[in-house]
C-alpha cells in the first residue's frame, strides 16, 4: 500500500495543496540528499521542476550588514497585504558544526510565521562540497510548484554560489546600506552588476543620501546593471531608498518589482533570462553528476586515486578523469 | 624551434628559477583557461602539480572588514625578515564587469612589491560559473613549484568556494575584528570551525578584549576548531590578539604557524590533512570535467537541452546527463 510511487504521489499532492508538512518534507529531501541522489529522488524533483515556473522569483543579495533580512520581511508583509502568497528561502552561511540557522531568520520573521500564506525556509550552507546551489534551487522549485505567487530568495552577496543563486531569479535586488566600510563597499561591487533594482536600506540615516547618489552615479556611468553596453537587456535599474523603520520606499519597491516582471514578459527578455537560468542549472546539475560519479567509484579505485594525488604521483584532473570513467 | 613542448619546458624552467614573468604567465593561463582546458594546458598543470607540495600553505579567511589584507602584509614582512620567500594569492570578489582587483591588494602591499622574495597575485572571482577553485589552487601550485617557502592565501570567509580554498591550505587562520555587527559575527561562525589559529585584529582597540574572550570561550566549549569531539585532530586552536598598528602578536603568530606545521609533520596529521585536500581537488576537477563536457556537446544538442529545460519539458538533471553522454 505504501510503495514508493504512492508516497511520491502523496507528497506531490501535499505540495500542490500547499500543505506545510509536505513542503517541509520535500525541502528536507532537497537539502539532505546526496548530490544527484537516488533515481526516485531524481524523478521526484524532475516532476517538481516540471510543475514549477509560475512564481515571481526575486533574488535579494547584499553584503553582511546591508539589511537584507529586514528587507525580505518588509517585502513579504507588503505582498501579503496585497493578497499574494509568499515563499522565503534564506541561505545562511552558518556553521557546518551547528548545521542550524545562526541568523535566526525564522525567529526574526516571527510575526509572519503564523500566516499560512507565507512559508519560510532557512538553508545552511553546511560547508559541504557542492550541492548548495542544487539544493537551494530545488527548494525554490518546491515553493513554486506549491503555487506561491512570490518567492523571495535571500543570499549573502559574496561567494560564487551565493551570487549564482540570486542570479537564478527573475528579478534581482541588490541591497546596500549607508556607512559600511571600504572593504565591504568593494565586495558589493561584485554583485552590483546583477541588479535589476538597487535598494538602499536604512535611509532614515543621515548619511544614506551619499550611498543613494553613489549608486545613481554608477548607473549613469553605465557601471552597473544588466543594461550596460553590449548587453541586450533594455531594463534600466533604478535606485530605491528605503527604511524599514519608517516604511519608506517599500510600496515603491513592490511597484517596481511588478513593473520589472511586466517588462520581462512584454519585452521578450523573460525568455532570455530563463534561458540563462536553464543553462546555469544544467551546468550545476552536471557538476552534481560528476561528484556523484567520483563518489560512486570503486572504493579501491578511489583510495588509490586520492593516495596518488596526495603523493603527487598523479594530478587531480587525471585522477578525476579515471574515477569518472570507471563508475 | 618554438614548438609547444619547448615553450612548456621554457615556462617550467622559468618557474623553477622563480622568474616573475614566467610565474605571471603561468598564472594568467591558470586563470584564463576554460575549465579543464586543452591537453597541453592540462599536462602543464599536471607537471606543476607534481613539482608542488613543499611550501607551507597558509589560508587566511575572515569576514569583510576583519583586516585580512593588513594581516597578510604584516605576516609577509615578518616571514621576509626571517629570510623566507613568500607567495601571496588574494581572491577578490571583484566585479565581473571590471574584471580587476577592486581591493587593490597589489597597491596596498606596495612596500613589499619591490622585493623579489615576494610574489603577489590578486585573482578576480569574475562571476564565472565554476573554475574559481581550480584556478586558485593552480595559482598556489605555481608558487609552490617555484619554491616559495610560505604561501599566504587570502579569501573572504563567506561563500563555499572561498571557504574551500582557505581549507585547502596546511594551516588555516581565521581573522576576527572587534566591533563588527551581529550579521557579520553570525557569518563568521561559518568559518570558525576550520581555524587552526584564531587571529583577532585591531587589538589596539578597547573593545578587542571582548572578541578575544568570546573566541576563547567558544574554544573552551569545543564549539570551534578541528579538534572538536569526533574529529581526530589533536591540535588545539589558540587565539592570538594582534595589532597591525603596534605590531602586537605578529611574531607570536609566526611562531604559532611554525608550531602548527611542526605539529602536522610530527603527529602524522599532515597526511590526513593532505588526504582531505587531495579528495577535494579531485572533486573540483571532476566538476570542471563535467562543465567541459556540457560545453563540448554538440551545439544542436545543447540548444535543444537548454530550450527543453527553459520550457520545463525536461529537468536540468536529465538534460545534463544527456549532454554528458553525447560528448
Amino acid at each position: 500500500m505504501s510503495n514508493p510511487a504512492n508516497k511520491t504521489t502523496e507528497l506531490l499532492d501535499g505540495i500542490k495543496a500547499r500543505n506545510p508538512r509536505s513542503i517541509a518534507r520535500a525541502m528536507s529531501l532537497a537539502e539532505s540528499r546526496a548530490d544527484a541522489g537516488s533515481k526516485g529522488d531524481r524523478d521526484f524533483f524532475a516532476e517538481i521542476y516540471r510543475r514549477a515556473g509560475s512564481a515571481h522569483t526575486i533574488g535579494l543579495t547584499g553584503v553582511p550588514g546591508s539589511g537584507k533580512s529586514t528587507m525580505v520581511q518588509a517585502l513579504a508583509k507588503k505582498f501579503r497585504a496585497l493578497g499574494r502568497t509568499v515563499g522565503i528561502v534564506a541561505i545562511d552561511p552558518s556553521s557546518p558544526f551547528s548545521g542550524g540557522a545562526i541568523l535566526g531568520d525564522r525567529v526574526r520573521m516571527g510575526d509572519l510565521s503564523g500566516d499560512d500564506g507565507v512559508f519560510i525556509r532557512s538553508m545552511a550552507t553546511r560547508g559541504a562540497l557542492g550541492g548548495l546551489t542544487r539544493g537551494c534551487m530545488e527548494t525554490v522549485d518546491i515553493l513554486d510548484a506549491a503555487g506561491f505567487d512570490v518567492i523571495l530568495i535571500e543570499t549573502v552577496g559574496v561567494g560564487q554560489d551565493e551570487v549564482d543563486i540570486a542570479r537564478a531569479a527573475l528579478s534581482v535586488l541588490v541591497v546596500s546600506a549607508p556607512g559600511l566600510g571600504d572593504d565591504i563597499q568593494a565586495i558589493k561591487a561584485g554583485v552590483l552588476e546583477i541588479a535589476d533594482i538597487h535598494v538602499v536600506s536604512k535611509c532614515d540615516r543621515k548619511d544614506s543620501h551619499k550611498t543613494v547618489s553613489e549608486l545613481k552615479g554608477m548607473l549613469t556611468m553605465g557601471l552597473t546593471g544588466r543594461n550596460r553596453p553590449g548587453q541586450k537587456h533594455s531594463w534600466k535599474p533604478e535606485v530605491i531608498p528605503t527604511s524599514a523603520q519608517t516604511g519608506q520606499g517599500i510600496e515603491e519597491l513592490v511597484t517596481m518589482l511588478d513593473q520589472h516582471l511586466k517588462h520581462l514578459n512584454t519585452s521578450g527578455e523573460r525568455a532570455t533570462r530563463q534561458q540563462e537560468i536553464a543553462e546555469m542549472r544544467v551546468l550545476k546539475a552536471a557538476e552534481d553528476i560528476a561528484r556523484q560519479r567520483v563518489a560512486g567509484a570503486q572504493e579501491t579505485a578511489k583510495d588509490n586515486a586520492f593516495k596518488g594525488v596526495n603523493e603527487r604521483t598523479i594530478d587531480p584532473y587525471s585522477a578525476a578523469l579515471e574515477l569518472m570513467k570507471n563508475s
